[in-house]
């Protein structure tokens, strides 16, 4: 407020967005359970943030139990329900830590959390629930959407067979709804008046979707960092392969929405930076004035597709869509005696860019439409060449958010949704979002080459991908054998 | 001779060795036409030597004309004769340069030319002959070996008829053979007695053989530099995939000899010392005092088999034996976030290690027996723990060549032998050669890991190495396509 020179009563509405699967266990009224000194040495009192990874066997067993009896969250999860999510992190604390679990009157999202919090409300949004939390399911009552019934999670554990009715009641609210205004005590820590309207809970990614001007079906967003989050907004439901979820109202409210991811991107580039660059290449780019990553993209930039010979599996972290398993890891083919440096960067890059179209035709191939993309997220402001790569490869345009902080604004536009300031998300958009002005096209020469090497990248994901005794299943086995585990 | 503060007497033999095929055109009287002013500025007049891959064409007509003739040569030479062969660079210069043909009196080996030039005898040893000039075809003499016929030449080329008469005719010799005395005016140059005996030309890395102390069957000697050659001499003849050749008295006198090999060793290991070791790990060993090649290779000896979950393909060179094939590339697979360099470059160790019992497969497949591996060149005498590899991955002890200078000693092996000094050849390796005290034996445990690792080694071997649309075969044609070759 200091830094923005603003007055309380010019602040209209609070919106927020908070990574997502974050989840913690309180007491009723809202208490974080590691807050307690009781609970303090207890580690699944606290907060499992996203990427707590740990609750793979009870993900393992989710899914057993849901294929068995047919649940609609399976296909909606794309085939497969992840270990990062709210019910695998749930069943990880009842079984790891009993008196954790009885001790919760509640397991929330940190996003709805943190709404609450600020309102004094408990309410949760339909967009995490949707995403996170199994509330995909078809109720009885015509175009309601519910948990799944009290029988599925009975075959899970007896223990959780009322789980939603004990530690997750209460009112779910679309986005862009006011969840309350601030309370008193918080207005007064805030600097800002009591009673401000305070949006339903957004995740981090989602938030970012209108905050680079979409609000409309068949363009998809890429948050872009250290993975990549793919979003979309579609007219229709139709099952797509291993997407992250599919929910109504969930991204844009009217629409469907979609989810769908790479677990490694950023992170991938930043590990080659970190263990592949020789020292003599470090010195020059330093004699050149350039950061490695400049470096490297200005000779990367140079190659033609295929010049390298060079050709990469992306899943140094794993696969998060279309296949849906963090046990698959990296793969590079084709290096000589005079592969260099910018050439391995430049097949990470296409890698990647190779990745993200097995996520699109996933979709087209369902017959869910995607015309163009959107960039946001600080790789994709940093890196031309990783556009155009993408653009080539995909032979769609691509156009970048003006914000450096799209989440942050989407966040923003939504608080002014919920204060009324714009009457829906899509009024919001055209008023305060925009993308920069260069478009990257593909290039019809380029796209020819990549779509060449995409025939090889396709073969590489399925053969490595897909068959349960591929050599990066056995290598994992015998690492993990070899490592004792 | 200063140095070793010897006198002319005390040299009673003189052997050498060369390497092959290195070949050059000369006059009647072994003046290199490369020599004459009227040649000079014509490159085919010039030496080729064994790593010019320009002739590929030439050698692909061979093998069609070969093969469609059914020469025993193709069989002989695994399949497939090399580019680097002698008659595939005899045909380049016929067609790219005729003239230089036409000027050329001979066609000859450097080693042979070299012997020529100290005894002022033309004579050309049988082990080249052989293994390089298709000399393995059985005369109707019994016993006897012969070139391929006239009417295979002329299929080749009209103007080849004749080639051996007109342009390599001439006695042929035995390894250890005395070639001739030393001339008056070679005696003089080198401060040698003239009339001391000069053995029969050798190739390189055969020379190494004895002077590992091998001089029967089933012992592998592997020749470890940028490439590894691996010989082998044994009772028996045997169709093997992939060997570089097979000739008779070719290596030792007496027996079979084989020759195969990996075309990148320690250039693969220079490879990713040279482009994938960060400044930070460069900093780190300099701090310790250490090269780079003793910092990975003391954190990679804490690494169990299997423990890195990384696997490559050693073919950043292509692939010598079994495949026989110029064009396979590099790979890499099982990378996570968390691999780190000493990861890789263990498994490039284990990678070459992994081609090597291919190679032996190979053999003991077809009953060709291989009870031991001998070292020797540079690399085998730095690397303890790639030796202690390569037998957990082959299940066989490893001794290594006492000498540093293996085919230098072989060479004046047989010049002892030549000489008359030894009776033959295996007494010559009992009085010089010696091994080490030091021998690698498997270890039971390695042993079974890398069994399981061999077999994935193997899947990806035939996957990416034996069908012609592999990606590798793809990746290589589109790189071409880009380069605009």
């Amino acid at each position: 407020m200091r830094l923005a020179k603003a007055k309380p009563e010019q602040v209209l509405g609070i919106g927020t967005d908070f990574t997502c699967c974050t989840m913690l266990p309180t007491l009723a009224d809202g208490t974080p359970l590691c807050s307690q000194k009781k609970w303090r040495n207890s580690p699944h009192s606290w907060v499992k943030l996203w990427k707590h990874h740990a609750a793979q066997p009870e993900a393992n067993d989710i899914n057993k139990v849901g294929a068995k009896r047919n649940e609609e969250f399976i296909t909606a999860y794309g085939g497969k329900y992840s270990s990062e999510w709210f019910f695998s992190k749930l069943l990880e604390t009842l079984r790891e830590a009993p008196n954790v679990y009885d001790a919760a009157d509640r397991f929330i999202e940190a996003g709805d959390w943190l709404v609450w919090q600020l309102t004094g409300v408990e309410k949760r949004c339909l967009s995490a629930a949707g995403f996170k939390a199994m509330r995909i399911t078809r109720s009885r009552k015509k175009g309601e959407w519910t948990y799944p019934d009290r029988a599925f999670f009975k075959a899970l554990n007896p223990k959780l067979a009322d789980v939603v009715a004990e530690k997750m009641s209460g009112e779910i609210i679309g986005l862009g709804s006011n969840a309350g205004g601030l309370t008193q005590k918080m207005a007064k820590k805030m600097g800002l008046l009591p009673g401000t309207p305070v949006a339903a809970a957004n995740i981090d990614a989602h938030a970012a979707v209108p905050a680079s001007t979409v609000t409309e079906a068949g363009k998809l967003v890429m948050i872009m960092g250290t993975s990549t989050c793919h979003l979309l907004a579609a007219k229709r439901e139709k099952p797509v392969e291993g997407v992250c979820g599919i929910v109504q109202d969930g991204v844009i409210p009217g629409l469907w929405g979609y989810e769908a991811g790479q677990s490694g991107v950023g992170d991938v580039f930043a590990w080659y930076v970190e263990n592949g660059i020789p020292a003599e290449l470090s010195q020059t780019a330093k004699r050149a004035k350039l950061d490695i990553y400049q470096y490297l993209e200005q000779h990367a930039a140079k190659l033609k597709p295929a010049e390298s010979g060079l050709l990469a599996l992306d899943w140094w972290n794993g696969n998060r869509s279309v296949l849906v398993d963090a046990d698959l890891s990296g793969l590079l083919v084709g290096q000589t005696l005079a592969t260099r440096p910018h050439e391995i960067y430049r097949a990470l890059l296409e890698a990647t860019a190779f990745g993200t179209r097995q996520i699109i035709e996933a979709f087209t191939s369902q017959g869910v439409a995607i015309d163009e993309l959107i960039a946001c997220g600080g790789l994709a402001a940093k890196n031309p060449l990783m556009l155009q790569i993408y653009s080539d490869v995909t032979g769609r345009p691509i156009k970048v958010a003006a914000s450096d902080q799209a989440s942050a604004l989407g966040a923003a536009m939504y608080g002014a949704v919920a204060a009324g300031v714009h009457p829906d998300i899509t009024k919001a958009a055209k008023k305060m979002a925009k993308v920069r002005k260069k478009v990257y096209r593909p290039s019809t020469a380029n796209k020819k080459t990549y779509d060449r090497l995409f025939v090889e990248y396709t073969k590489l994901h399925d053969q490595f991908g897909r068959d349960a005794n591929s050599t990066m299943k056995v290598l994992k086995r015998l690492k993990n054998q070899a490592l004792g585990l």
